[in-house]
């Protein structure tokens, strides 16, 4: 991934640079990095004089001049400090200067510049990406290689302008989805905000909970619960940024709620298994890999014993089977020196991988 | 795993057998077959010839005879077939024979033959194991290894019926943890029912959701949403089962649900700061490896192009550092041919892991 050549390092005929990068956290950084990747210089400005000079040390840029004249400016300041930045951004930019922000809600940011003489240069963007740690010391050229990012013009965007976005995200590697500011907002609701915040629900019933019951926790309540490990503050911000389409959202899903809950006294199990089908159906619809339609895939469950090595032994076996592994899970066991690894590879290809596991001494079954 | 010697392989002093498995489906038939890896003879029977058939076939014991005196009748029958199985069971056994079953749920089954003579002799349980096919053709002897196995004696039952039913739990490799049968039927209401209906609520909201807004999913949405894909039929039955333990619980997590909306329409981050802390302490309650309390992890994250190998190679790499990999993650790109693998490491370890990939070529990232 790091070698000359490798997708996102190249050039944009697009975008020339200088790109200046207002706010130099874990994504802003992130961003300078991948345009120093490709050539184009990078411009850092914060609040905070040290980001400045932790960035700057980084390799991902130099302070900001009064006289510099940059083509894109990237507004990467945290959620409630977005309006205002990108109102200063448009203040300050010449004539032909892009703005964007990276904020995770676009309406609102849109709403705070919409009179703005300049609102013609200015498209958010959204990139799909980030990590439980933040500052400029965590960030990395590598962050967005391969993930969406939302690009959103709002209604009186210039095409020059939505193009320059389009083309810093696929300097950073990552996949341009267009949207509308509100159609985003109503997706990020859908698959973050509400998903996060039913993952919180769940989790806060295990607080508190005895210790034996907790004991009987397998894969299912980690996976439903992980997300809900995010940092309260930041997820407060984010998702109190999106309160309209979260609240519709939420509605929505607590009046399905009351209908299970119905379902569930009454012991009415058509009814049970007609919602838990609905949601069946859901699993399906979230894209597959590079963005085709799920295939059917099919999980190789192996034994491994749990020592450093025999993942190693593993997945060289693994590889050497010549099937792609599309996902993997280790689940933890209670009590003993071993783990349950399951691979999950297209169906078709499932027994192949048995067959060959088995050849090398591994306890596989379905 | 399969090397004679391995956990769960060699034989109890208290479980001698016969043991006699009712109901050869898939966790049926993998007891059988634990149990004949630990040479106790078993036999077999099944409403369905068919499945009696297959299960000698591979090797899990014989047909039952009715002479035969078992030591142990173990009822793996569908959920709602199982009081009157157990029944039958207590029916049919000798003096001394044990009955157990390995339902979701463990109160009705109870309650099904409360008044019976020889309920004494009935401890029901509840292995922590199965996976998304059925039937004896998709069973394996190392189902249980290392997994959760609730035993679950009621308030007639002897101390020897609960000490034999213990004693199949460790041949069968599984860790067993004691419960009432009400703990454990609010327990798994707790860390498996409510996490599965509210999975499905999430995942309901996909469906039907328009493919631009899907294209924003993240691992988030997929974590959350990942055990909805089990079978609607199988999983109606289960709940229906535990009506009372859910509905409460599910009666809990609306009012709190409440809270929420409530927070988020009023915009009052304070409020929603704090039930999503609330949910942050729920994930750190989930038991850690080995039972011990949860040791702080990191994520190691690094660039893996998506062909067969590169995963080898990146575990032979990470094998090579010694420093052990607790879980793995890996994060489809839905447009390039790279995926992102996030590898946890207990947090003291993640930056030596990141920087002997380093030297080894990968582009890692916090």
């Amino acid at each position: 991934m790091s070698a000359p050549g490798a997708p996102g390092a190249s050039a944009d005929p697009v975008l020339i640079g200088p790109v200046e990068v207002v706010g130099t956290g874990l994504i802003g950084t992130s961003i300078a990095l991948a345009c120093r990747r490709a050539g184009i210089e990078v411009l850092l400005s914060d609040t905070s004089p040290d980001h400045v000079r932790t960035a700057t040390g980084l390799g991902a840029g130099r302070p900001r001049r009064p006289d510099d004249a940059p083509q894109l400016v990237v507004v990467a300041v945290p959620p409630d400090a977005l309006g205002s930045a990108i109102g200063a951004a448009l203040d300050a930019a010449g004539a032909d200067t892009v703005v964007t922000d990276v904020g995770s809600v676009k309406k609102g940011p849109l709403e705070a510049v919409a009179r703005h003489r300049a609102v013609g240069r200015y498209v958010g963007s959204h990139p799909m990406a980030g990590t439980e740690h933040s500052g400029p010391l965590s960030a990395s050229a590598a962050l967005f290689d391969g993930r969406p990012w939302a690009i959103t013009p709002g209604p009186d965007a210039t095409p020059v302008a939505a193009r320059v976005v389009e083309a810093l995200v696929r300097v950073c590697g990552a996949v341009p989805v267009r949207l509308s500011p509100g159609e985003h907002d109503r997706a990020v609701a859908r698959t973050s905000h509400v998903p996060h915040l039913m993952a919180a629900l769940v989790a806060g019933t295990l607080a508190g909970a005895p210790p034996e019951h907790l004991a009987l926790s397998g894969t299912g309540v980690r996976d439903v619960t992980r997300v809900a490990g995010g940092d309260p503050r930041l997820y407060s911000q984010i998702i109190g940024g999106n309160a309209h389409a979260v609240a519709a959202l939420l509605g929505e899903v607590r009046e399905r709620l009351d209908l299970v809950l119905e379902a569930v006294a009454a012991q009415d199990r058509v009814g049970l298994e007609s919602l838990l089908g609905y949601g069946q159906a859901g699993t399906r619809a979230i894209p597959g890999k590079h963005g085709a339609a799920p295939e059917p895939m099919e999980a190789v469950r192996v034994a491994v014993p749990d020592h450093p090595g025999e993942l190693a032994r593993l997945f060289a076996d693994a590889g050497a089977s010549g099937v792609n592994i599309e996902d993997v899970r280790i689940d933890h066991d209670p009590g003993r020196p071993v783990g349950l690894v399951e691979l999950d590879v297209v169906a078709t290809r499932a027994e192949e991988l048995r067959a060959a596991l088995a050849s090398y001494g591994w306890t596989t079954h379905i």
